[in-house]
This record gives structure tokens, C-alpha cells and sequence, in this order.
């Protein structure tokens, strides 16, 4: 393989730079060229694609968003709308091609990768909700925002004795709320992979009053339900405590990335570079147990696939879960 | 006089703890006893003071919040609620009292002077709409909190193409949404102060993308309107872009303070006392052309007074104003 | 065991408040009584022990440093050292002791367990060097603050197009000048664990300089040699390039710990209260693969402990080694 | 005047890249076209000149460092050099000049205006020590950078009774050391325009402990010596403390530059615009009292000149001098 291209989709993450730049370096240490894709497959479809060299990425390493833009594209799930991206691709020469983006972007690899185009899926997406990678690129970035701003509303919760809702981001998934919530050392934390009992959750926010706290932080997902529901459900089952909500919001997706979010990216852009250059393709790279991996974005969970069809419905073999080890151990530890 | 105490009212603002350590450092220094009261008017009144020493606020410079917590007391506008104070204050040997805090804060030391007990304040929080100062202690700590999250905002905006309005506090001020706005290289600010036009301003976002810009970001100081509303009235007005709202919220309260408010809450901490150390009371320290200054709180605008009684109702003699030059220099550079 | 100690011992790291706070808060919750030591060993022999609260550890989950402030203490590695320890112990009724530190402090733990009073380690230092754990408490937030100091120094580099030497902490082991290095966008990074040739160095400079760099940047580990050294050699080597130094020092050892430290820490700390709680002992706690694992302290390597005894010397049975895939990565990614 | 060009000379400071942005977009507001110089006077002599566009400065605002380059270039105060320089001007078709830097730019701004091609100086350093402004860009920034670093060496001072030097940069002026050392609540501030006694020095650091102290930081401003030598007169003098260096060097010249910053830099980039547009050269603008202010670069003191000629040896009209009310400030409060 001579030719790849890069390109980023669905919602950005930090990190996605740091990976695209180790995409662009490692290949052209492989002795290939690369293309940058603008606005996912929907600037593939359009032929927004030019040549991207080693000094085009210096100093991206730092920055937060996706310097290649990203876009949502419906469209490409259709045959149709795959057929004219590799028209494009095939215009400019490129033969393999690396998709940064959420699941599904995943399955537009898949597709790729059906019509003789090899193309490997990183994990991109501050939610850590992808299957087949202990951590996605953004996840700690997201995690520090969120952690940042938390201690900030402490200080002035403090200062007030007022109870705080902090809604964080994460989608169906509770991570961010859970590492964000531990780190700093939340009251409660509310997640979708967990029930909740509003009448216990009043009873412990009365009960740190009289115990001595000088404030009650509650860091909700926003998968479970929003910071105004919470709140109304918490003043309807007699909360008496000055209540506020802060829905910290899309803050939590940008920022310039952490050192862990920085390598782990670097070193999933490498990696997918040399499954490309062995030809492989259909394969998502993700991190297990530290060390990196990659898994068929499509087949059986026999073999190890993140995805199989069952009647043409995509089915996704090991669903991610949260560490409820932590959920516990916040309980244990935030009285 | 050899015994003073610190209280904080109103809401809390970054800086407020390195106002205390300055007034309980200087205060020593000086050969006085300081005492620390909770809770600001309401633990006045309740008793609840408490001898602070050098050590006591070793480490709280970096600190935000109030660590003699805040509150809000609208009985201390009453004369009982006073003398209820005051009363505590002998109980302690109290003869000056130093008040950090806002507005109303200030009106309460003028109470305090009245009866005999000199008291300061100190202009703190985070609004920068105090009269007799050209900033507040907070002010540059939030406009920092605010104008990081917007740096980030921009971060997913451009990778997105997106319109975003970010809601910023400031209540009927601009300042904090002017100084951030400036210093995110916003498209546009929207401050009380000032009037604008919707059309203009849909105008002005289609300008943009026509131009090639990325992005457009909207800084709007909450005196205005919500964000809400405001993606309501720009959306009827013709905008068809990915509009996005951000309510910055609560973490623009918190959060270490800068060098700057650090540097400021210390030297007027400080001039406080030398001010109670004459037996001087019922002034306001501030910071004008970069040279401490003190204000009579009451009196007519004549002697420099902050406030002045009209029939019995207060009347702001010299009303803060936002920095029109910086209003129109975004204007001019934003293009 | 109804009474435990935690102190600190060796060079501080962030994230030890967290960890006494874990430690705190869940032996609390387990119906224990717990009891602070400062000053480490040297603390428990001069009897500098007191009880704590759940509220006494409020707010410290975000403060660098050890608020049970730490020592080296050479004199209880000697037997008359342990006893005399061992008597505070008895004094205040302690049955068991958490040891937050490194190596060094392992030994104590392993000492008192020995005598009868079971102690459990946990790993905290910034090196990352400690056996038994993929990562120690500190690590994460030293490579953060290594980072953001290095990207401060690309910015000014590249203005001047000037090479930079980094000399950053990690004792013997490379891991912060690998995971901040290649964070950072190194060109070059020089870590104990792996030889350089100073000619290829001084060649790779050349190179880039000449394949239109604005900088150079080489992240040095301190085990390696000093940074003055280091320039000497280049300069020596034929550099002609516009040459600094910088050391980064003791930042690298404070600051409030990141997310991912604060997670770990409280992890760990509930984790060595459970294990007292059964009355183990002897054993340090880890993370392994994402997941919490113990192990003894001394024994035989088959046993998986992490000291053995070899005719009365300590010998590290599976000596900590830095991922030479990220140094091999950061090679590819650089040019 | 209908084309500019503007360039950044000497150290580089945080907020130079506002400040290019904002000549770029106010000159383009105001009709002109604007020319970028790489590499200062030396670019200028070279021809290293290209047309700058809006969308050319976007995202520039919040990055440190310059992105036009600078260097230092002697060659320019020789006659042969400037008219060297002013044929390429010419030969561009520009008009007039901003040049942001320190004194030395000032000089080439003067040259350059007496041979007919007006030039305008604005204070770029981060070491506030330019005449004719209250502060420069990229001061704010230092400050806070040298702020955050004492900030983490008090964590780990505290934990281990540590003294500590830390030496910050400002060439000749105490300003860095005079604000970061407030703003740290630091024990003691030495700076050039301040003398100290070492005995003074020694019997305060002990007094200190004796009182209850955990560390005791000094910062120390490179203007009176090194680290390295103040080290070496207090253990001469009898400190018998753990005593530690740590020099911050060059981090405090880079980093995304603070809000103050950025708004200065707006501010002043859109001024000198004012000034080329009505054809007025040979000044510098400063800000004096909250206000922009200009003044003529050489000329007499009377005039409000920065710098006179006494027999062709150029004297500062009116040094820049420390804030020494700040000085006796910690003296008070740091006890």
C-alpha cells in the first residue's frame, strides 16, 4: 500500500489531532503518502481530500477539535453513498484509509473495507463508549474538564452550603460521570448503568448536613436524565437544601488533550498505519489490559468481532460496561 | 484599636480567601487580634466568631471561595439585625470589622460605622459592578474560567462548523462577557450597555461562513437575555446554522484565583486595616488608575461618596460602566 | 481490627491526600477508627499521631502534597527503630498501618507486619518505578505538569528556532520522559532504559532543521545524566544549533493531582482497608491490567513477591521496565 | 497609508499573536492591506514577507509564542541595515510598520520612521520592563506561569519542611518575582531595585520554622543573582534548613497567553493601526492608568519621549520602576 488517507467523523474528541498527526508521520516513516479527508465521509463523497506532509502536522499534537472537521453523513450508509466516496478515493490513488470516529463511523470502515478498500477504525469519542477498547481517544481529556469544573463549583458550593446537580456528558454511558464524580470526591454519583432511589438520595443529602458537610455535589449522566429532572424529582421528594444545577455542557469536548489521551492517540494512529500497510482492513484498534489490539469491527463474537448481523440488524457482541467496582467504592468513601 | 474581625457576604468570588489572609497577616503585623466571623451578617448576629491566627490561613491564598463561608441576610438591613450584631461584637471586644462582599455588604458596614463601629469594605465578587473600583476581587478570576471554557467551545465549534452562543454571568454588567469575549476572539459580544440588532447579527453569522470562517461565537453576558432566548430570537431572524447553546454557569464562581486577584485581595486586605488602624470606617477601598483608593460609602457625590440618600432611598452616585473601546475594538477585529 | 494508622512516607507525590482520604473515609465506613501519622516512620517513633475524621479529610482530595507531610527516617530500617514504632502503635491501640510511599517504605511495612502489626504499602511517587503496579500514585499528574511545561517551551522554541534539552524527574526509570515526550511532540527522547548515540543525535538535529523545523526538542530523564551534561556533549558532537537548557525540577512533584491519580489513589486506599480489615498484611496494592491486585512484599518471585532475600540483600524480583514500544513509537512519529 | 506590514523582534512573550492578529484585522477594517515579516528586522532585510489575510490570523489569538518568528538582529541598528531593510519595504509596497518587541525593536521603529517610513513600537516582553506603559504583553501571562510553578513547589515544600529558592526571570526588574511572590503567599521577595541582608534573611527563615511554618519560599527575581548563588550566601550564613533550588527558566516565556493579555495585545495591535492610518510614526503606545496612551520614542523628556540622545548615547528618559508599595506589602503579610 503506497496511498492512505485519514479522516475524522461523527462528534470530535481531544486527541483526534494527536492521532491524525501519527497517522501522517508514521506512514510517511513507512514510506507512504497520505491524504487528509475534510468533514468525514461526507467530504469524501464531495472529493475534499488533499496531501498532508510531516511539517502540516507539527504543533497539532496540542490542540483540541479535529483539524480535519468532522460532520455527521447519514448518507453514507447507503451503497450509493459508498460507491461515490471510492470513486473519490480511487481519483486520488488512495488505497487504505483510517477512520477516527465513534461506532458509527466504525461501520463505514466496515464498508470500505467490503468494496476492496481496507480501512481501520480508532476509537474517537469522549463518551469511552465504544466497544473493544478499555479507553477511547478524549475519554480522559473530557474526564479532566469535567473534573476541573467540578472543583470549581465545590469552592463556591462550599462557600454557600448549596447542594449542586453537575450534569456531565457521556451518552448512554456513566464513565465520565463516574471518574469525574470519584476524582472529585462527589456526594453521589448517578449513572444509567445504575438504578437510583430519589428517597435514599434526599435522605443521604439531608444526612451530610447534619453530619457536617458544608456542601452536596451530585454528578448526574446525562443518560440517566437531565440536571432540571433531577432536580425537580429531588425538590419533590423534600429536598429542603438550596439546590442549583449546572449542566457543564460542550466545554467537555474540547480542550487541548491530556498526556494520556496524547499517547494513547499516537499510538493508535501508528498502529492502524501498520495494519494498512500488512493490507489488513475491517479492524478497530483498541487498548486492553495497556497494550493495544485489534478486533474485526464485523463478524462473530466467536471471533472476536465488536459487531455481527442477526437478520441484517447490527448487533454489538460485548456491549461496553462501567467499572462498577467504582461506583461501589464511591459510595464507600464519600461519606 | 486592638481587636478587628473579617466577615464575607454576598455571593462568594475567587480571591476572597486571599483577602482574608491579608487582612489577618497585616492585622497581626500591625499588633492586633483578629477575628474570623462565619457566615457573614447571619453569624454576626448568631455568635458565631472565632479567633483567627497567622497560621489559621497559611495555604488559603491559593484557595477559591470563602473559608468563613458566605450567605445572604437581608434582616441586617433591619435596625434589630444590627444591634443584634453589634452586640456580638462587644461580646468579643470587636472594635472594627473588615466586610468583603458586595453592595449590600457595603450598606451594612455604613450601618456599622453609624453605630460606632468602623467597618471597611472590600469590593468582592466576581461581576466587576461595584462603584468606587476599577475591578473587583474575582473579576480576572473569572473572566479567566470563562474565557478557558470558550476557548474550548471553540475548539468543538470549528470542528463543526458551529454557532455557538456561551452565556456568561456578570449580572446587569458586560464586563466579564467583554474581557472574555476579547480575549476568545469572539464574533460577537452582546452586553447590556449596549443595544443590538438580531437581523445585523444573523447578518453577521452569514457574513461569516460566506468568508470562510469555521465557526461563529456569540459571547452573551447574561444581563441581556438566556442563551435560550437568545437562540430563539436568532433563530426566527432568519439564522440557519448549527446553533448551539452554552450556559456557562456556576464554575465562573470558583476556582483558584489569578496573580491578579491574589495581588489585589492582598494589597486592599491590608489597606482595610491600616484604615481601621486610624479609626477610620464607613469607606470602600478600590483600585483606580492602579493606585489603591477609599470612598465614603454614603455621603453626596461631592465628597466622592459611593452612594447617596435620596428621600431615604439609595441612589448609586457614579454607576459602574462597561469599556465601550473594548466593545467597539471587537467590533473592528473580529471581522 | 477496629483501629488503623496511614502516614506518608519518602518524596511526596499528588494524590497521597486522596489516598489518606480513601483510607479515611472507607475505614469509617467499615466501623473503624483511624489515626493520622505525620512525618512518616519518623512520626510513628516520636509518638506524632492523632485520630481522623471524615470531615477532617473534606476538601483534600484535590491538594498536591501530604497534608501528613513525610520524611526519610534511615533508622527504621535498624530493629530499635521498629520497636520503638511499634510501642507508639500499642500506645494509641493501632493494629494495623497503611504506608503510602515508595520502595523504602515498603520495607517498613513489610518490617511491622513482621512484628505483628500488619501494614499494607501503596505505591506513591511520581517515578513510576515501584514494582508491583503498572502505575504509582503521582505518575499521571508528574507527566501533566512535565507536559504543560514542554509545551510552553515548543512555543518559545519555535519562535527562535532553538534547540531545547528538557531534563525531567523519574530517578532511574524513563517513564515520565516517555509518556510526556511523546505527549508533547518530541523530537527526541533519552531515557535510561535504552542507550544513544550522541552522533545521531546531533545528526537528527541537523536533519530537521533542515526538513523545515522550528524546533528541537530532547526530553531528557534525569537517570540519564543532567541536562548541562547533555549539552555539553551535543555541543561537543558538533551542534551548532541555538541551544537550551531546561530543568524542569520540583514542580514535577506538586500541584493538585489529575483525575486519573485522584481515581487511583482512592482506589488503592479503600483497597488497604479491606485487606487490614481481613488482617492481611505484608502485601502492597498495584494496578494491573486495570485492575486492582496485591502483592506480597517479600517472598519468592514464585510466590509473585516483589522482594526476595538473597543471603540477607534485597533483591527486586521483576524489576519495574519502561514500555519500549512508546520509544520505539516516539521514534517513528517524530521526524 | 494603504499597506503595513508588522513583525515581532526580540524575546518573544506570550500575546504577541494577539497582537498580530489584531493589526491584521483592524487594518483590514480600515481599508489596508497587511504584510506579515518572519524573523523581525533580520527577515526584513531578507525579504521574508507575505500577505496576511483574516482568516490567516484565525485561531492565532490563544496560541503563545509568534507564529511571524523572532530573532535578534544587530546588524539594523547600522545604517547599511536599515536601508537594507526599507528596499524591501519598498519594493513590497508597504508603507508603514509595527513592530512588537522590547527596547531594542523600539530603536529600529525610530530609524525606520526617520527614513520615512513610519513604524510604531508596541511593548512586547514578558519582562515589564518597558518605558512608557504601566505593563507589557506577555506579563500577565509570566506572572501567572510563575505563580502556577511556586503554586505545586509549596505542596511539596510543605509535605517535607522544605526552604525553597525559586528564582523567575525579568532580566533587570522585580516585577515577575514582585506579583508571582504575592501571589503565592511567598515568605520572602528579592529583587534588583530592593536591597536585602542575607543575616535578615536567615534569622527570618528561622523565625519562620520556629513559628509553626511548613516551608519557607523565597523567590528570588534573576535581576540580583542566581539560585544557584543565593543558595550558597544563605547556607554561608547560617541556614541550617532544607534548603532547595529551583530555576523556572523558559516555561515562563511561552504558554497560551491569560486573558489580560490577550485583551492588551488586542488593544494595543488595533491602536498602532490608528496611528499608521493617520500617517504617525516613531511611537510607542503604552497603557498608563487603564488607558491607551502614545508616546514619541526619542525626543526629549519634556515631550513625553521615551528615550533622549545625550551626545549620541541613548538615555531612558524615565526608567521603568517596581511597584515597591507592593514590596513592603509582603513584608507585612507574610509573616
Amino acid at each position: 500500500m503506497k496511498r492512505i488517507a485519514v479522516l475524522t467523523s461523527g462528534g470530535d474528541a481531544p486527541g483526534m489531532n494527536a492521532a491524525i498527526r501519527a497517522v501522517v508521520r508514521k506512514a510517511i516513516y513507512e514510506g507512504m503518502e497520505v491524504f487528509g479527508i475534510n468533514y468525514g465521509y461526507a467530504g469524501m463523497v464531495a472529493g475534499d481530500i488533499f496531501p498532508l506532509a510531516s511539517r502540516g502536522v507539527g504543533g497539532k499534537i496540542s490542540q483540541g477539535g479535529t483539524f480535519l472537521y468532522s460532520a455527521r453523513f447519514p448518507e453514507f450508509a447507503e451503497l450509493e453513498g459508498q460507491l461515490a466516496g471510492i470513486e473519490q478515493l480511487k481519483k486520488h490513488g488512495i488505497e487504505g484509509v483510517v477512520v477516527i470516529g465513534g461506532d458509527g463511523s466504525y461501520h463505514g470502515a466496515m464498508r470500505l473495507t467490503e468494496h476492496g478498500f481496507p480501512a481501520i477504525g480508532l476509537p474517537g469519542t469522549i463518551d469511552n463508549d465504544i466497544v473493544g477498547t478499555d479507553y477511547t481517544i478524549g475519554f480522559d481529556t473530557a474526564v479532566t474538564t469535567a473534573l476541573e469544573a467540578i472543583d470549581k463549583i465545590r469552592d463556591t458550593s462550599s462557600s454557600h452550603k448549596r447542594t449542586f446537580i453537575v450534569e456531565v456528558m457521556g451518552r448512554h454511558a456513566g464513565d465520565i460521570a463516574l471518574w469525574a464524580g470519584i476524582g472529585a470526591g462527589a456526594d453521589e454519583i448517578l449513572i444509567p448503568e445504575q438504578d437510583f432511589d430519589v428517597n435514599e438520595l434526599v435522605a443521604s443529602i439531608k444526612n451530610g448536613y447534619k453530619n457536617g458537610k458544608n456542601h452536596n455535589i451530585i454528578v448526574l449522566a446525562e443518560g440517566v436524565m437531565t440536571g432540571a429532572e433531577l432536580a425537580e424529582k429531588i425538590k419533590a421528594a423534600g429536598d429542603d437544601s438550596d439546590l442549583r444545577v449546572s449542566t457543564l455542557g460542550h466545554i467537555q469536548r474540547g480542550g487541548t488533550p491530556t498526556a494520556r489521551d496524547r499517547v494513547l492517540a499516537s499510538w493508535m494512529g501508528a498502529r492502524a498505519v501498520e495494519l494498512l500497510k500488512e493490507g489488513r482492513g475491517g479492524l478497530a484498534v483498541g487498548i486492553h489490559n495497556e497494550k493495544l489490539v485489534e478486533s474485526p469491527i464485523l463478524g462473530t463474537a466467536e471471533e472476536g468481532a465488536l459487531f455481527s448481523l442477526d437478520n441484517g440488524k447490527i448487533v454489538v457482541n460485548n456491549p461496553h460496561k462501567a467499572n462498577l467496582d467504582l461506583y461501589k467504592l464511591n459510595k464507600e468513601i464519600s461519606s
